[in-house]
């Protein structure tokens, strides 16, 4: 098959033929359609994981064919037995277990799920880690009510966007910041009520004066700025946050989190049982994933140089020209 | 009656014979026994919090007689509709209500409770405050479950000790954090199964190293030293805040709230429903505060100047010889 490995650090992914993988015990082999890039992808090849193996096939996001029939692929591997948190043998598809940077992948048979109908191969590759982690964020730790008011922090990436239309899907109404006017436009022409860009001097106190507290804020950038979301919450709101981009949190006060009832839930991924009753949720809403552009899989490192510079509003696609 | 007002800012109470309060609609009149002190008390005296009005009697934990019969307090006043949060007309009792030091207290008559019968008078008002944060704190936010591992820090201080002692009768292992050798081995005695002393470099790893991780945290300091409070959990831990005597949190990891899958809950006081779980299970448990000094209410100055030394180990008590 042809596959893109990742041999080394800093360098550019490696497209090329290697020896098809074989199913081990439990496991399908998944002809694959399309795969979709995360920031993780990303990380992993400046070396911000532990434990990389080279070579490795990066990718934790499928949709392909099991014995001619469409599925998409779970990148939660071996969640373990207890849903509130993963256990110790818990992976993420695409490294140290090849990824779907590939025309072929071997997964364990429980990761896969029929492919929701109303989704192309591209759609259905941007749905699965982005989707459960919005899941998980928001319905599993925040709880999301019907009728709740939710911020969004930098919309475009593609867990956020997924969080702003599962959101909307299930009544609330959103609202979303970013760094980019542009981006807001766009989360707005999706559903979202209106937004904040974060670079503008003095825009949470205007978001607060415009729209009054939220319930729930899904972030994933930690950094100085977090230290702004408690401020802007309503009693009993719950902040979920699945990432760090930004690094530590500072300036945070103690006062605003107990005197608010604020809760500050941290994410990540989801079991598989999650991931079933978010493809039933994306299946009933008919809700479809934001893909931002599509490459060939020969070019995937133009597909991690979009990555790199953070212009994307969506999913960056792989699209993989079957070969059989 | 005679009562000890606040009558400005950085100055001393002032002990003295005022006009007995009325009852209000709904309202009615207790017989004070004994009061307790709260950091909460000295904070108002140096005008740490907002709209303070003068003349006030300070105190929110007092019990007493009404109509001959012993009650507790609760100092939640007005909670509000929603047992998440407090509504708008939320206050603590002692300001802007006028609190327990002093002879005669007006309140809701929802707000008292028959006093439990194992507790002495100055045992009782050592209860309400304490109890009240510590349970909600424990139980209703960070849901403690039998068998499972309580970090509580700052141990001395009336709420981490009420939720020592909740923890243990509720069946978890329960270890402690104090600047003070004196203070751990007290809580050791009391049923702690061991102790850190922060002020000691590198505290934190050693107490990972002995005993593993923490499943539910209870702080009330904040600061910097929060941060390390995430690397102590397991997976799937709840951090429950209910103060922040340190002031802001700074260096907090996103990546280890979101990989451990951990909940930090801000908390504070609660409703009257709980206030009555509180009692029902100090009963059951015959769970005895632990009173740390006596003081005549006369003598209320010289209490709250042990509060702010910070010396104590439990609960500052008033003690309100009867005038009738």
């Amino acid at each position: 098959m042809k596959a893109l490995l990742l041999n080394a650090l800093h360098q550019p992914l490696d497209f090329r033929e290697i020896a098809d993988p074989i199913p081990g015990p439990g496991e399908v082999l998944v002809r694959l359609h399309a795969a979709a890039l995360n920031r993780r992808d990303w990380w992993i090849t400046q070396g911000q994981y532990p434990k990389i193996q080279f070579p490795v096939i990066l990718g934790s996001d499928g949709a392909g064919k099991y014995r001619g029939k469409p599925v998409v692929i779970n990148p939660s591997l071996d969640w373990g037995d207890d849903p509130r948190f993963q256990g110790k043998s818990y992976r993420v598809l695409g490294l140290p277990d090849n990824g779907a940077f590939a025309e072929l992948i071997c997964v364990p048979r429980k990761n896969i799920a029929p492919k929701p109908e109303h989704l192309t191969w591209e759609q259905a590759a941007a749905l699965p880690l982005a989707g459960l982690t919005a899941y998980r964020a928001l319905f599993t730790r925040c709880r999301l009510r019907t009728g709740e008011r939710v911020l969004i922090t930098g919309v475009g990436g593609g867990v956020a966007l997924m969080a702003m239309q599962f959101a909307l899907a299930a009544g609330a109404e959103v609202f979303v910041t970013s760094g980019s006017a542009e981006k807001i436009e766009k989360a707005v022409m999706l559903g979202a009520k209106g937004g904040a860009n974060y670079q503008e001097e003095g825009w949470d106190k205007r978001l607060k004066a415009d729209v009054g507290g939220f319930d729930v804020v899904i972030d994933s950038a930690g950094g100085d700025g977090f230290a702004t979301l408690p401020g802007l919450c309503n009693p009993g709101a719950r902040i979920g946050i699945y990432g760090g981009s930004l690094g530590k949190i500072n300036g945070l006060s103690p006062q605003i989190l107990f005197w608010k009832q604020i809760s500050i839930l941290g994410s990540t991924m989801g079991t598989n049982a999650e991931f079933r009753k978010m493809l039933a949720f994306v299946t009933k809403f008919n809700i479809v994933p934001v893909v931002d552009s599509v490459f060939p899989l020969a070019d995937g490192n133009a597909a991690l140089k979009r990555m790199e510079a953070s212009g994307q509003f969506g999913k960056i696609v792989l699209k993989i020209t079957p070969f059989f």
